[in-house]
């Protein structure tokens, strides 16, 4: 199969996806463990049957497609679903490129065992959790009840419905895990370059923080009586900005991207306020002094303000470090093809992260367009998702020799 | 009737409108123009028809009640819808309070012509618009397909499903207005005192803002390379706070009631960001003034933060003063009577208002608990009510000799 050919492939599989769940604006809204998310699987499944491959189900709805059955393999993945209105390459174009490989193995009748996943549920926009389908065949557990969906639906209903497994058993026999994803980044495009080999994944803290005070009229409350929820929230988000802005580690981000504000109308004050806060950094230890500042932040701002608060931590990732012998492997797998390249580390979490427990991860980030992400406008080259294949490909060769 | 009669006619009233829209924290929600509204007007002419009264529906759906038709009378009224999650007092305790004058009239045989009229939507909960059944038919006029309902519906499409006409004729034949009202602040329980008579209605200026950043993933996009429309809000609703607080008139209100935030998910960094500012004086001029200043204010953080944004006018009150004569005869009848009383200004809108373009209208004001309305926790004391249906009778036993 020439190189062309490969593009044309892969960009047929990007675009049998991009229908499903896709908006007005362009955007893809595929919920973890939604009807958009099966539809995904139903149309990678369809791929997969058209390709005469094998298709397998675990217990937690992921999806595994190889063309014959393996005791012991190599694992390539990714995730089919999105954050709401999200782009169409995230997750995506690296199960997609699994299937190139699939295919590249067929035709050249190379002796490599692989399989293809796509995990459910790596997003973290449902239920506040993110890589819960990876995460549970590598042996998380979760509390099922507290994970409400974005309709208020318990994840252990869902799952019931469902007849899924909340402790399914571990996933066995990877002899390594690779996966290929966008960088949701710019620092390979300010760098020029195509490929970069990861070599750890940050971590996160998240907290969802409960702002009390008192609805009232907006019209017969004078300003100095108020207990206004959402202007403490405000004062609040604008301070945790700053403390991730001039954070020494100079690494870390803090963002409120999630808030609701009850009751939410033109003339009540508004009454209570919640909101998600997401901390990540490279240090564990950094992430967790940030925290601290933050809890400090808000129970200053709602002291001063008589408003009462509740801050719950929803979950928390430590920073992972990748192998690094597999990462030399698909390193000099690129050099061997004349692929520049950079060694770098991941600001956001993939499901990579959740095979380092039970196997050797590599994970390989190719550009995407002005490092726009989580959005409609969200765009890699097809061509760079083949360059990252061929190194994989490469790697595999090697390896399974 | 007795006092002690009066007071539980009143109560079952209230009890009867009480269970419509009613939410489990006991909040109720019944915004205007939907089916919960319309359960109050049906509950509303179901007690009519029990009394034997006559019913009249107008082109815009208001309900009037009376004992036989008149061509000149007497208009007692307010509304039935409410905010969302409000109290079971705001408008109805006003509606209520004229049937139990009408009661009286019936009993006592007087020769009083009053109709009691029930107002269809004015909470601006709803359209972002308030007081539109009496507005309408006092000769407002309104964009009908700018107003759009929190279900996403055109007032147009609404009135026409229903049957109801944008342009109604205007309401004929009023020889004073006259509206009993909780009075939503806290001046007559600091006072210690059961009755306002209310001078003039403080205006209001409504603006919606729009906040436009980029939506990127929160883990990969590092802080000096964000444009947050969420932090951009935040920053701009404590302003908006320290504004309303400190203007020199004193008597100044701004309140961000409403936000959205999109695309409102845990990872990903907010793009967009729209929110309401209510802006309300006594004096027009102020409100203006600090609606410059709020606007300067928006252009600044969003200037300095690389962000776009747009600025819409939503609605425009001016102050409003309530008629001299009018409020003196109330005020005598409350002093007839015994009740002690003060003269007081609304900060809050009422459908009072709107009828002094056509008639003479008063407004007097009941105490609630802690001042706090639009909320859940609303409370008001029937026999507050009933006192000021007496001064109302007093003064109409005067007017209509």
């Amino acid at each position: 199969m020439e190189y062309i050919d490969l593009t044309t492939y892969l960009n047929d599989i990007m675009k049998r996806f991009y229908p499903i769940g896709v908006e007005e604006d362009g955007g893809v809204t595929r919920l973890g463990y939604t009807r958009e998310e099966d539809l995904m699987h139903e149309e990678f499944v369809r791929i997969a049957k058209e390709e005469g491959y094998l298709v397998e189900t675990d217990e937690v709805g992921n999806t595994f497609i190889s063309i014959k059955n393996y005791d012991e393999y190599y694992l390539i993945g990714s995730h089919l679903d999105s954050v709401i209105n999200g782009g169409g390459y995230d997750g995506v174009i690296g199960v997609a490129v699994g299937l190139i490989l699939l295919k590249l193995i067929e035709e050249d009748n190379l002796d490599i065992p692989l399989k293809v996943a796509a995990f459910r549920c790596e997003e973290s926009s449902n239920f506040m959790k993110s890589t819960l389908g990876s995460g549970l065949i590598t042996g998380e557990s979760y509390d099922f009840d507290s994970l409400v969906s974005q309709k208020g639906k318990k994840l252990s209903e869902i799952f019931q419905n469902r007849g899924l497994n909340e402790k399914p058993e571990l996933i066995k026999g990877i002899k390594a895990y690779l996966e290929l994803h966008i960088e949701q980044g710019r620092i390979l495009e300010n760098k020029d370059l195509k490929i970069g080999i990861v070599d750890a994944i940050a971590g996160n803290i998240r907290l969802k923080a409960r702002i009390k005070g008192l609805a009232e009229h907006s019209g017969a409350t004078p300003m100095s009586l108020r207990k206004d929820a959402l202007c403490a929230a405000g004062e609040i988000i604008t301070a945790i900005e700053s403390i991730g802005k001039n954070y020494k580690s100079g690494t870390a981000v803090t963002t409120v991207g999630m808030i609701g504000n009850y009751p939410n109308s033109v003339n009540v004050i508004p009454g209570e306020v919640e909101f998600s806060v997401d901390i990540r950094d490279k240090s564990t230890k950094s992430m967790y002094d940030i925290k601290v500042e933050i809890e400090e932040l808000i129970e200053e701002v709602c002291n001063r303000r008589c408003l009462s608060y509740d801050i719950k931590l929803v979950s928390n990732a430590d920073s992972v470090v990748l192998d690094e012998n597999l990462r030399r492997d698909l390193s000099k797998a690129a050099k061997d093809l004349g692929i520049n390249h950079i060694i770098m580390s991941s600001g956001a979490g993939h499901d990579a992260m959740k095979f380092t427990k039970l196997t050797k991860a590599g994970l390989i980030f190719i550009p995407c367009n002005d490092g726009i992400s989580h959005n409609p406008e969200e765009y890699a080259e097809i061509e760079d998702a083949v360059c990252g294949a061929m190194i994989i490909l490469e790697y595999l060769k090697e390896a399974a020799k």
